[in-house]
Formats: structure tokens, sequence, C-alpha cells
């Protein structure tokens, strides 16, 4: 029986907790604060955008978004990002991005207070998750939603081996990190990788996240295996698919997450989940 | 036929080239400078200083030991590290480990300026590292002398399989961020690995580095490999030794590094050539 890791779900109990965090802050006059800001006009920024002021708003965060004109200087853009960092009603600051080109996005994300790197892109914050350094720190999103979503199997990863496909800054790497300090062995594979399939047939926890829809198929899994598909891709319909074989795979893994309905939903909530605790850890 | 990668040989040419920046720098009026920091009287950590000292003095690098006392306070020890920091004549400063019980090394290390973080343990290097952002950054030594060495054979390792046993944050973690950086596809095994032998065999590269002698037998390792043992164990007969049965490996694998004449002389080597790109860095 193979287990679908449900993220829209998994996604709402833990909005439910941030939310009840949020209440209670309250009670102690103290609002989460979180500041996005996108510079120009890609129309998937705005909608990102969009849906994390939704919800940030429905569970009670001070949601800013600084919108800025694609013309902005680097010079002008650090010095938004040095407000924010003086801002004390601001816990989160996140730079949406891509940013417009003539702009170093390296460089802006470096200015954020390692304190209020929300996004946990800041070299400082991937430094002392890679090291697995104790203590209170950001972390990138997305892997930190996908060990919630692993830790909800309640199945044992340490000893074993977790394979993660891609390796972004954003993603594949920290997650490798994630799964590293989880007591896994844990390797990471990229376009690069020779015999990849040998590879991630290993996996008994495998993590795909490379933007090629269907890259993974069910010759390339090992049965029983926990399958996590970060992959927001498009098929030949213009339909929203992941970077799995969902059909192909499903019969043969022992749980997977879908495309829409997993990753997704649990990046927004630890996205929010992480603002609170820049609050709370700011205290 | 098998190749003994001899690192006692690789040192030699790297400090030769050391040595010519360092006369190179000089006739521009510049010595890189050097300040090893030590706490207390452990022998084992004497020797180490003792022969940083002597290499950095052969080499033209100004080296500086500085003896503290094991009563020591905390405060006491970031202040001596702070008046490095601001010392424009250290280029690389660096505290030996370990420290007496009662000091925070952690806190010690983060107080490093990261930009004079000789043994690149600082987390933000770390971080630049793992994340591999472009721009000039201390790395740790060992790992960082690894490359060097598997750079010496002429191989490709892009799109290769590297397997690391061991995750310190000395060598372990970062070799792994070097080898992934490396365009292969990089795997990290530790004390709780399941079936790592398994894992091992799949190595084109196996860099061995858990402290336990002969670990690793002829059946872990895959015909071929190339074979970097970090170890520096002691026999029943109080030999030195690594963490890789060398004679029983021997015959099946491409190349291996001895014990000792591999890995050790090319952390030394490594950490005096990159006293000297600090230094170059600074200017």
């Amino acid at each position: 029986m193979t287990t679908i890791i449900d993220g829209k779900q998994l996604a709402k109990q833990v909005n439910a907790a941030t939310k009840e965090r949020v209440t209670q802050l309250g009670q102690r006059g103290i609002v989460p604060g979180l500041a996005v800001i996108m510079v120009g006009e890609d129309p998937a920024s705005a909608i990102y955008v969009r849906n994390k002021h939704r919800k940030a708003t429905q569970l009670g965060i001070k949601s800013i978004v600084r919108e800025l004109p694609a013309t902005i200087t680097q010079a002008e853009l650090l010095a938004v990002v040095q407000d924010y960092n003086q801002d004390p009603s601001i816990h989160g600051i996140l730079v949406q991005s891509p940013l417009p080109t003539g702009l170093d996005e390296r460089g802006i994300v470096a200015a954020i207070d390692p304190a209020k790197d929300v996004d946990g892109f800041h070299p400082l914050n991937v430094g002392k998750t890679f090291a697995n350094l104790p203590g209170n720190y950001p972390v990138s999103c997305t892997p930190r939603g996908i060990m919630t979503m692993l830790r909800s199997l309640n199945v044992p990863l340490k000893g074993k081996h977790a394979v993660v496909v891609g390796r972004s800054m954003i993603v594949g790497r920290p997650m490798g990190a994630l799964l590293l300090n989880a007591d896994m062995s844990m390797t990471i594979t990229h376009q690069y990788s020779e015999r990849l399939s040998d590879i991630t047939k290993t996996a008994d926890v495998l993590v795909v996240a490379t933007g090629v829809a269907h890259l993974i198929k069910a010759a390339d899994v090992k049965p029983g295996a926990i399958v996590i598909d970060v992959g927001m891709d498009r098929d030949e319909d213009g339909k929203l698919t992941g970077d799995v074989d969902f059909d192909g795979v499903f019969a043969k893994v022992g749980a997977i997450s879908p495309v829409p309905g997993g990753v997704g939903p649990m990046t927004i909530a630890t996205l929010m989940q992480q603002t609170v605790d820049l609050c709370e850890w700011s205290e």
C-alpha cells in the first residue's frame, strides 16, 4: 500500500500551529513581521509574493510587500534591506528571486541580517546548517518543509540512504545537509552524474529537484522507497506536473508526494513557521 | 599498476610554489603572517604547532606561536583573537584544537575574522564553500590538500562518484562539498550508515576519515578506485597506520595515498599555501 504524502493537509497542521503561536505572541503584544521585497514585474514572482502575503495575513503575521522598480540600483536596494535590518517590527526579510539583470542577488542576500534571513540563504546560515551547529538559525524553507514531511511518516531515517537529485542552493544542497544531519547516508547528484539510475535505485529516501518533468521513472527507484518530488513542471498539455513519473512509480514505492499538493504548500507553510521562529528567537 | 599518491613529494612542490610567492611578495615589502594560538599543553598539539611554525619559517612566512595557559578565560581568549584580527601584519589566524574543557571552541572560531580564517572553519566560509560561491575565501586545509592530490592524478572527476566516509567539520563535510563542486556525485557516510560496504564499493573516489584503523578492506572498494586515506591511527604495535588496509587494498585499486606520507604532509603544505592566499587576497 503506497502512502501519498499529502502536503496540503500537513501544511494545514503546520499553519494551525503557527497561528496558535502568533496568537500567544499577540497576548504579549508581539506581532511577527515579514518583509517581502519584490523588484520588477515578473508575473510568476507576483503570484508567489501574493500567496505569501495572503498566507501571512491569514495567520496574523504582519506582512509588508515592498514593490520596487526594475530600474532600482544595487545601492538603493541594499539601502532598503538595511532599513528592514534595523526595523524592530520586521523579523523576517526575503528578496523574491529572480532579480532583474544588473542586480547582484548574492550581494543582496549577504546584506540581510542573518537573524532575519527567513529564506535561510545567507552563507552564514548555510554554513551553520552544513556544519550542523547547535543553536537557532533559519534553514532554507523547501528542505525544512520536506524534513517535516519525512518526519510525519514516522519511519526511522537514521542509517538509511538518502539521495538528492539536483544541487541548487535553494533545495538540493541544503536538503542534503539536513538529511545528513538526520544521520542518514547522504548523496547529492546532478546533471553531470553518470549512471544516475544506479545511484537513485539505492535510495531509501529520494528527493528530486531538477525541473525536468518525469525525469525519474519506475526503473530508477528502489521498491518501498520514500519519494519526494520538488518539481513544478509543465507537461505537454501545459498541466502542472513533477520531476517524478507519479503514475509509473506509484505502485513500486512506499510513499510519494504528489505535484501539486506536495512540497509546494509545505514550503509556504514553513516560511510562515520560520518567520515566527525568527520572531521568537529575537526575544 | 597501482599509483601511490606521494603526498610528501607533492607537498614539496606545493611548498616550493608557496616559497616562490613569498619571495615575490617580499620584493614588494610584504611578509605573510601566521598566528597560531595554542592553549594549554596537549603534547600532540605541541608537536603539530611546532611543525607548522617550522614549515612557515622555512618558507619565509612570519610565524607567531602564542602559547596561553589552560586557565585562560573565554573572554581573554576572545581578546587575543581580536588583537590578531586587527593586526595588519597577521593574515592567517588559527586556534589549535582541542581547547581545554571550559572553553567554547565554536565561539572562538566564529570570532576569527573570516578573511583571516586560515583553517577555513568559520561558518561563513563553510557556507560559501558548500554554496560554491565565486570569489576568494579559505577552505578547510585537509580537503583542499586532497583536491590537490586528486588533481595531480590528471584523471577526469566530473560525473564520477565520490564517497566520503566520516562527516567531521574538519574533513568529511567540507571534503564532500569540494567533491560536489568538482561536479562529482557526492556521498557522505558515517558511523550510523547501514550497508556501508555497498556504498563504498560504488566509489570512483573514496576518501576515508574515520579514525578507525583499517576500517576499509579490499572487499569495500571498487576495482580501479582512487583511495585517499586521512587516518592517522596506531596499529597493535603502536605503528602509525591509516583507516584503509593498504596492503589488502593495494592490488585492487587504481591509486592510493599511504599513511604516513600521504594526506599529512599535504595538509600542512596547504595551510602554508592558504596563508599566502589570505595575504594576497588582503591586498
